[in-house]
């Protein structure tokens, strides 16, 4: 894959694009990139462009000669993530992971046994890593779709604020193997409306958060019996879905 | 979860058990558990006990009141992994996650892309470190089945060797779209007569090793259009084959 940088503000007939200064700096010190050499630009939107370095300037490298190109497909079901918060780097793992596996939109859920401070600052600087993580992640994947990242909320305004035509909640196999669904069966709706699923804690939910959800309409699904470390789980999941769905 | 030791010898009468240094070690230095501490012993053969701590002798700890539980069950489909060798910390990665996962057995397999030394010190070494990351990966996710990891071979050499009902070859979606089966459809057989899983290395595998794969009767799979590094698809495939087949 040739390196891909982001531009977010790039219009379709642009023939150039400068790059920030921490995309130049990857290019021109990192990458080693300079005149001439063939890169991919994306806007975040679904736009990609084949061009080449002009100025492999390290504060404002320029990309010309810019033509669309065909991006690489999102998954054909608009996937939704409420992923409750966890400890730092496990986090940053469950970001880049649901990047690479096609989520849309992430939403960070602060449950109740949420194992992070709650501190608007420290919630603010976590937010803006892990929106670095994103788009470090597009950048490597291939998409051309950078997913968004909500601000951090109480699970109760995740649960009723997203809509979707399929509703999953992550849930313990042992908790509630009576109700489970199998996501096969859910495959036209939610090529149709789009899904949710939500992703619980290393804890696990509280029992007034799975009664919480369910009333918001989720149903229990479940990987089965494994036993996976919380930010395993999503890539586990989505490769599911996608799999089920694609 | 409750602690888990190891204790390859145990025979499903014996009242007690005394662990090896390590895991002594681990017993009264890290978790720091004393008499009547209870703890979990499994085999490694698919026994599990429950016991309480007898002596937390840093060196020789002694596990009692020994009597068998139902262990975790393992996946009704026997799996096989032929993995090509990654590197140092890709290849735990992988190890780990195969473990948790649910893999019988784990093939390394030498490919031509292969990206570490081929010398017999440096393989014997890390056949040695596997061991130990699937060893602490089967005592974490409660597994009571230690699986089992081969001495790394060349491909051609593990192509022949592994029988089994399904054999599949992960391939990159692009190569052979055509070709390409859906799992749920094996699912009878995989469970009849177990399964062979290969993944290749970073780069890919090279042409000449598909066609060795085809003709040892490998047919290929695709998780789809997902970009994973190389050490993330092991947990990938295996959550897909789990739910499809389980």
């Amino acid at each position: 894959m040739l390196p891909r940088f982001h531009a977010p503000h790039l219009a379709e007939a642009d023939p150039s694009v400068t790059l920030d200064a921490e995309q130049s700096h990857h290019l021109a010190r990192v990458l080693r990139l300079s005149e001439g050499d063939p890169v991919r630009v994306f806007d975040g939107r679904g736009g990609e462009w084949a061009g080449t370095v002009v100025t492999g300037d390290r504060r404002a490298a320029t990309i010309g000669h810019l033509h669309p190109v065909t991006p690489l497909a999102e998954p054909p079901v608009r996937l939704t993530l409420l992923a409750a918060v966890l400890r730092g780097g496990a986090m940053d793992t469950l970001v880049h992971d649901a990047t690479m596996t096609g989520v849309a939109r992430l939403v960070p859920v602060l449950s109740a046994r949420v194992s992070v401070g709650r501190r608007d600052e420290a919630l603010r600087a976590a937010h803006a890593r892990w929106q670095r993580v994103a788009l470090a992640a597009t950048r490597q994947c291939g998409r051309a779709v950078l997913p968004s990242i909500a601000d951090p909320v109480p699970l109760g305004e995740a649960l009723g604020r997203e809509a979707a035509g399929v509703r999953l909640w992550l849930a313990e196999p042992t908790l509630s193997a009576g109700g489970l669904r199998r996501v096969d069966a859910l495959a036209a709706r939610a090529r149709a409306e789009g899904a949710v699923l939500a992703i619980g804690p290393e804890g696990g939910w509280t029992e007034a958060e799975v009664a919480q959800a369910r009333d918001a309409g989720f149903v229990p699904w479940s990987l089965g019996p494994l036993v996976l470390r919380a930010e395993h789980v999503p890539l586990a999941a989505m490769s599911v879905l996608r799999y089920a769905w694609d």
